[in-house]
C-alpha cells in the first residue's frame, strides 16, 4: 500500500511559503488522519530568488527547471502558486499530463480555462483541486460538492474580494474618500499597486465563474456576467444609501431563476440587517439562498497565507485519503447542465440610481420620466446647488426596462452611478 | 454494481416528514452525482397516527414494528428520527447490528451515547451519520473533518439554540421581558411547550459536546461542561450589557489551551461589532479560531423541517457515495485524543455580575471587595433604589479567583446574574 505522498510546489511566495508552514504544522495530524506520510520535497522557484535557508530548514530541494518537478515520476503532485495565466497553465497541464495531481489556488486561471484542464485531469486519471481558489480561508467549494448536494441552490451570493470590502468598510465607518480608503488598502498590502482587478470587479468575476460552477453546473464565462467596479464611488452615494437603510458592498451575484441562471458582480445596497451588510474590512462572505436549507452564510478570511495556505493543504488532505481508500480519481465538482442565461425580460432587480441634472429639472420631472417607462420610484433624495443630484430606488424592474430608463436619464442630465439593491 | 440505496425511516414527525419531501426532490440530482438510486422504501409510525395519504404519495409502506424495519434484510439505511434517548438508542443499535447505516439528528442521543453507537457501528462495519444533529441545516460537522483537518482550530463557539436566540433577540430589539419572549417563542412553534431543555442551556451543552468531539477528537460528557441558562435573565441585564457595549446571547463555547480543553454553555456579553452578534432571532452560528483560517463563521438555520431534512439527506447521500466507490463504510469523525479538561487555575475569562446590596453598600465598597481578591474591575454600572443594583465587569480572571470572588460577594449581597464577557 501507497503511505507516502510526495509533493512538488511551484512558486514561494505568499501562499507557497504558508502552505509549506502549514503542511509542517499538520502532517502528524494528516497521517493519522488519512494514513499517509505527506512531504514537499522540491520547490520551483526564481532563479534570483533566496529561499535556501527557508528550503533546508523544511527539507525542500529547489530548482528553477519545471522539468525537475513535472518530470520527477517519484512525485505523485504538484501544487501550483505562481499566479496569473500563463505560464500557470501550461506547467498544470504538464503536471496533470504526467499523471500527477494538482492543487491551485488560481482563480484567474481556473475561472478562464478551468473546463479544459479538469477535462486533461480526467484524461489523465488524477484529480485537480482549486479549494483556495474562492474566498480563501473559507470553505465553500467542497462543501458545495457535499451538504448542498441534497440541496438546491437559489441565489449565491458573495462578499468575495478583500480589498474592496476593506475600502468600502472605512468609506462608511470613517467617511473616507475612495482615494484614501484605496491608498490604506494598499498600504496594507490588501490591494496590489495596480488595483484593476480588485476595484473593477475582475477578481470577483473569476469568484463568481467557479461558484456558478458548483451552484448550479454551468459553466459561464467572464464574458457572460455583468462586471462593475467601485472605482471612483462616490462618498455621496455611500452615504445616500445608508440614510436609505441599506450599505454599499461589492456584490458578486449568482440567481437562478427556471433553470436559467444569471450573473453579475457590482456594488449593490445591502440591506443593513442583512448577514452579509455584517461582513467588515478584508473579510470575505457567501450567502446561500436554497430550497432545503434556505438561508445560509459562510465567513472568513479571503486571503492571506496561512488561511489560503490551510485550503490548499485541506485538498493536499483529500487527495492522501482518496489515495489511501484506493479511489479512483474523482474531480472536484462532478455537476453538470447545459448553460442557460437568463433573458433580459426575465432579469429582475431593484435599482439605485445617482442623476446629476440642471438646477431646473424637479424631482417631479425626473419621477415624470421613470413613470412614462412604466417605472415606480420607492425611494428619492435630493441634492439641491449649481446642478441637482437626485439618488432614487426603483421598485423591481427588468433589463429591458432598466435600458429604457438609463436612455431617458440620458437625455435629462448624467447618470453619475447605477447599483442593484438587494431585498432584505 | 449496487445500485439501488433502500431506506427505512423511523417517525414521520417535523423532520421525518420533510425527509421524505426534499428527497423526492433532489432523488435525481443524488442519483446524477452518486450513481445510487436512493428510495425510501418503508416507514415507522405510531399506530394512532394516520399517515396513509403522505405515504401512499411517496409510495412508502407503513407499519408500528420496528422489526419491519430492522430486519427487513432488502434495507440499506436506517433513518432515525423519532428523537429523545430512549428508545431510539435501542432502536438504532439494532439497525446497526444487523447491518444496516445509519442516519440520525438526534443530539441528545449522540451527545450522550454517541461513543458506544459508533463502536457498534465499527463493529458491524456500517457508517452512524449525524449532520443535522447540531445546527440543523448548518453544514458544520462535516466540514469540520474535511477542511480543518488541516487546521488548528483552538476555541469553537456557537449560538446552537434557535429557541433562546430567538428570545433574546426580542429582549434586546423590543425591550420585551424574559416571560413575554418566551411566550412568543412558544406560539412561534420555537420552543416546546417544556422549554427546559432549551433555556436551560441543556440542547446546546449536547450540541457542544458534539462540537468538541469533532474539533479535538475529545469525548467530554455532559458533566465536564459548565452549564448555565437563560431563565429569568432580567431585562436589566440586558439593558445594561448594551450600554457596555455587547449583547447577551446564549453561548456555547469549547476552548483548547495547551492540549487541554473546556467547555461552557451560558449567557455571555458578546461584543456587538463580533461576527456572532449579527446572528438574529432563531438562527445559528459557528465561529472557529484556528491557527491556519484564523476566524470563520458558518451561519443558517439551526432547526425546521426542510433545513434539518437537508441535512440529513446529505448524509444519506454520502452514504450512497460511498457504497458507489466501494469504500470501506468509514465513521463520521476519526479524530481522536485522550480527553484532557483545563485546570480552574488555567481558565481564564472575563465576568460580568449583577450584584444587589442594601442601599448603603457603596460602589467603592464593591470594588474594595473584589481588590482583596486582587481583581480589577474594568467597567462599574449601578442602579440605586430601596436596595443598590451594581453591574460590573471584571479583567480576565481565573476559576478560582471567581469563586473567591463570588463568595466575596455572597457575604455583602446577591449575586443575581454571572456571565462570561467574550474578548472583540
Ligand atoms: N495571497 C493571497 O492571499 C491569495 C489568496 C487566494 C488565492 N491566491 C492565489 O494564490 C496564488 C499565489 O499568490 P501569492 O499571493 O502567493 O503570490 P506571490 O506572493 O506573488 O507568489 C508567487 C511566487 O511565484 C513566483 N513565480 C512566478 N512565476 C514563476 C515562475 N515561472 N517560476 C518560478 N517562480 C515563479 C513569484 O516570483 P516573482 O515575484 O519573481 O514573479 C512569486 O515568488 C495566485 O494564483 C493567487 O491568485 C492568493
Ligand atoms: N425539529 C427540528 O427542527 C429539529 C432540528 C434538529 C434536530 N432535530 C431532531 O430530530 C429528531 C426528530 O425531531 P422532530 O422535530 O421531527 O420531532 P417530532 O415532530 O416530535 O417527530 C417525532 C415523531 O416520531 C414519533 N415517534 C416517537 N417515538 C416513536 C416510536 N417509538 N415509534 C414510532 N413513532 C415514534 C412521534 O410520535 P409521537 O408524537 O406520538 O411521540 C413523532 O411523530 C429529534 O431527535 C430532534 O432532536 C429536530
Amino acid at each position: 500500500m501507497k503511505d507516502h505522498l510526495r509533493i512538488g510546489i511551484l512558486g514561494l511566495g505568499v501562499v507557497g511559503s504558508g502552505t509549506i508552514q502549514v503542511l509542517a504544522a499538520q502532517r502528524a495530524k494528516i497521517k493519522e488522519q488519512t494514513g499517509m506520510n505527506v512531504s514537499i520535497v522540491k520547490a520551483l522557484i526564481r532563479p534570483a530568488e533566496d529561499k535556501k535557508q527557508f528550503a533546508d530548514e523544511h527539507g525542500i530541494e529547489l530548482t528553477s527547471e519545471l522539468a525537475d518537478i513535472v518530470e520527477d515520476a517519484t512525485l505523485d503532485v504538484v501544487i501550483e502558486l505562481i499566479g496569473k495565466v500563463h505560464p500557470a497553465k501550461e506547467f498544470i497541464a504538464q503536471a496533470l499530463k504526467n499523471g500527477k495531481h494538482v492543487v491551485t489556488a488560481n482563480k484567474d486561471l481556473i475561472a478562464q480555462h478551468g473546463v479544459e484542464l479538469v477535462e486533461i485531469a480526467k484524461e489523465n486519471n488524477v484529480s485537480l483541486f482549486y479549494e483556495a481558489s474562492v474566498a480563501g480561508g473559507i470553505p465553500i467549494l467542497r462543501t458545495l460538492t457535499t451538504n448542498y448536494l441534497a440541496d438546491e441552490i437559489t441565489n449565491i451570493r458573495g462578499i468575495v474580494n478583500g480589498t474592496t470590502n476593506y475600502m468600502l468598510t472605512k468609506m462608511l465607518e470613517n467617511g473616507t474618500s475612495y482615494e484614501e480608503a484605496l491608498a490604506q488598502a494598499q498600504a496594507l498590502g490588501f490591494a496590489e499597486s495596480d488595483p484593476t482587478n480588485d476595484v473593477d470587479g475582475i477578481d470577483a468575476a473569476y469568484k463568481m465563474v467557479i461558484l456558478t460552477q458548483f451552484a448550479y453546473g454551468m459553466d459561464v464565462a467572464l464574458s457572460d456576467l455583468e462586471i462593475q467596479g467601485i472605482r471612483g464611488l462616490s462618498d455621496k452615494d455611500v452615504l445616500q444609501a445608508q440614510k436609505f437603510g441599506y450599505e454599499i458592498k461589492l456584490i458578486g451575484e449568482s440567481v437562478k431563476a427556471d433553470e436559467t441562471i444569471s450573473v453579475s458582480v457590482g456594488p449593490a445596497l445591502v440591506p443593513k440587517t442583512h448577514p452579509l451588510a455584517s461582513i467588515k474590512n478584508e473579510f470575505n462572505g457567501v450567502f446561500i439562498n436554497s430550497t432545503g436549507i434556505d438561508q445560509s452564510m459562510f465567513y472568513g478570511p479571503g486571503a492571506g497565507s496561512l488561511p489560503t495556505a490551510t485550503s490548499v493543504i485541506s485538498d493536499v488532505a483529500a487527495i492522501a485519503k482518496n489515495i489511501s481508500l484506493g479511489i479512483d480519481a474523482p474531480q472536484f465538482n462532478e455537476y453538470r447542465r447545459p448553460l442557460q442565461l437568463t433573458a433580459p425580460e426575465a432579469n429582475y432587480a431593484k435599482y439605485y440610481f445617482a442623476v446629476t441634472t440642471s438646477a431646473d429639472f424637479t424631482a417631479d420631472a425626473l419621477t415624470a420620466l421613470l413613470a412614462n417607462e412604466k417605472v415606480q420610484i420607492n425611494e428619492l433624495a435630493q441634492e439641491i446647488g449649481e446642478t441637482n443630484r437626485f439618488m432614487v430606488i426603483t421598485e423591481s424592474i427588468n433589463r429591458l426596462q432598466l435600458a429604457a430608463v438609463e436612455a431617458a436619464i440620458a437625455k435629462q442630465g448624467t447618470l453619475e452611478r447605477r447599483m442593484r439593491v438587494m431585498e432584505a
